[in-house]
């Protein structure tokens, strides 16, 4: 602090006052992030106005100060709430209800009856609602099964680029309450991803399995279908997962096992060449150990 | 099925009749799927009409009640068959052939001269005939070579959602009849995937393998390039493939082996750490026993 | 040679010249490839024109020849250089700055204030400038902080179909010039890419990871962040990298280590079913061996 050349610092409410302008806060990584917003007020501006090449259907149901893109296609019975905005070139189909203050990016498809809440973020490309990937095996083979669920996602849940959320079977895929998915995820029909949970890119989840409040993924993960991660657990990157594990857990590894677990195996494998030696040498140890005895 | 309160239920052939109204049929789980295209018989209606906004060349070839959504593009000399659906949006370049009955969802990109087959499915944001990633090393940078083949996708396959397929570096890269390939898959160019094969999201085969009649692979797999995949085998997710198995194989593991090989090693890893003390105590033992030995 | 129909050969500069019309080079590989361009020297020929449906900004700036797409939209202040080609249905947002020859294909999204050098190409569906995954965890949920960096994407580099890469946090997420990556790519916020790297389909590479100059990457790898790369460093097929290597490294596993040390390991793991066995052998052999000493 005696060196910096800033105006103004923010600092830890438990720290002494220096002897320059501060902010005093719980927690000074945070806030610092927070004044991005001051000095960025119009990072993402909402879209205002509804271009004319934008086609709307006569049906669609559109609340106040809308913003729909250049190209956006938002189709019939389609319900968009207050200050909802819709990026260029997104497609909206029939029956799709979007709550207030949600922004659409462009390129992004949300097919027919899915449901979007409040403030909710979709980023380019993304798609919610295509039919999830259900086949049944017929005489060599595999017959399509219509996917007549929908995908509900939650107020302020974020999903990220060109990730995708498939329709559910039957009933929802639900996405919860601030739920932040990151790009090129793949959410499988009928999962369940409960609220504030965060899962990183490229992370996919197989069929109709449940995933816990605030749980934490690494990017790359793989989980199973027909299970359930409980509440709070943290799963590293790249991990496989294919059982469940207590609240809290922090799990890690292909398969994934609790993390202490993985690295005492992962320093022993390291070890694993040096291992055999000493096993080979071993036996020959014993070998003429008992030749000497024998030579008594 | 003495407490159930459903009017009538599927039960199997084999079973013997219980006295409630039943349908006997031979495989009750794909039977009681099938329902489901009864009750929802509109699940997936096909678009109807050529939406005034769509852009479509006067070259293009237009079958008996194709449907084209608001916003799509159809390149000079496209040709598609009779009853074919195009969502909001795509984009089908030149001499792109589509046979009858295909459906090709919101914002999907197919390339110029590729072709699609009867009754296909393109779930939105699919990219197909990309130009494949091929790049000649020269003077420590890299060349590109274009990619001049084409993608073919025969009839009846389903494409997922975001799910990308390169063109041929030269001829084609080969979809077969009825494959079922998930979301966010990568399909590198020349690659050929054999008829009635599945395919689970977010899995990578790289350039020029081949894999055969009704594989089945997890999701996240990764194969590598230039090898055969067996009609018939089976791979675990997240496997990494880099050689070919014989027909019929189930693998897994990375690097895939036979599931019993990988399972069989993955149970002694988890007594890892205790054979590294097991070894110490007998190299222990065994220096105890020499100095007894020699202390005789 | 003395079999072909080949009309001439292209053969390396080092051999004795054969009995028929041949061209000597250096590399016959990447000379053979490089005559597909002779062959088909319009396998991507540019858009020509702007298409009456575009949605162009008055104040967007167009170089010559500038070629637009059906349905694409270029928003307020953009700026594209001399002979670039927009794809169909692809949005260019406001402030984007796009070099001469560059080509940006069908559905690409590229969002506000980004920067896209001379002779890029960038394949359908790829979205660049999308949201960085940045969230404070604050009283059980999690908020966004928001991302007022760009994305620059520098000369002749080529981008994958639906590939994504993330605005910076603040500052920039940097592609370098040349370099190749493949589809379905995640590149996260505030990332460097250096020249000429090349980077197979679906690697994700985490915030602030900053990746060397001419490295080779295959496909499905991960990168934790805030790490760095070295020069020149190759890494394997579905590789997780947790820390750098020296410059030249080649590495491989999970977690990647170098090829040599992860392939010994790989070659004992298959031996550690056989090895817990003599383990037990040796343990019973040294109690009978006890015994018998004791017995004497």
């Amino acid at each position: 602090l005696d060196t910096t050349k800033a105006g103004a610092v923010i600092i830890d409410r438990k720290h002494s006052k220096p002897a320059m302008p501060v902010i005093r806060v719980d927690d000074p990584y945070v806030s610092a992030l927070q004044t991005v917003k001051i000095f960025y007020p119009e990072a993402e501006p909402r879209l205002v106005g509804i271009h004319p090449s934008a086609v709307i259907a006569k049906s669609a149901k559109l609340g106040k100060e809308v913003g729909i893109g250049a190209g956006a296609v938002i189709e019939e019975n389609a319900v968009l709430g207050d200050r909802v905005s819709i990026g260029p070139n997104a497609v909206i189909e029939k029956d799709v209800v979007i709550g207030d203050d949600s922004r659409i990016h462009a390129n992004v498809t949300i097919r027919h009856h899915c449901k979007v809440g409040k403030r909710v973020i979709i980023h380019p490309g993304a798609v919610i609602g295509a039919e999830g990937f259900g086949f049944a095996p017929t005489e060599g083979r595999f017959e399509k099964i219509p996917q007549v669920g929908i995908v509900v996602i939650e107020d302020d849940a974020d999903i990220g680029a060109n990730t995708c959320i498939d329709r559910a079977f039957l009933g929802a895929t639900r996405i919860g309450r601030g739920v932040k998915l990151d790009n090129l995820i793949q959410i499988a029909h009928n999962v369940e991803v409960d609220d504030h949970t965060v899962i990183a890119a490229q992370t996919g989840i197989s069929g109709s399995t449940r995933i816990g409040k605030g749980v934490m993924m690494g990017g790359q993960v793989g989980i199973t279908g027909h299970i359930e991660i409980s509440d709070g657990v943290k799963i590293g990157a790249q991990s496989g997962v294919t059982k469940g594990f207590p609240p809290g857990a922090t799990i890690f590894g292909y398969p994934a096992r609790p993390i202490m677990e993985t690295k005492r195996i992962e320093a022993c494998l390291v070890r694993l060449p040096e291992l055999l030696k000493r096993v080979a040498e071993l036996e020959q140890a014993l070998k003429r150990a008992k030749e000497d005895i024998q030579g008594d």
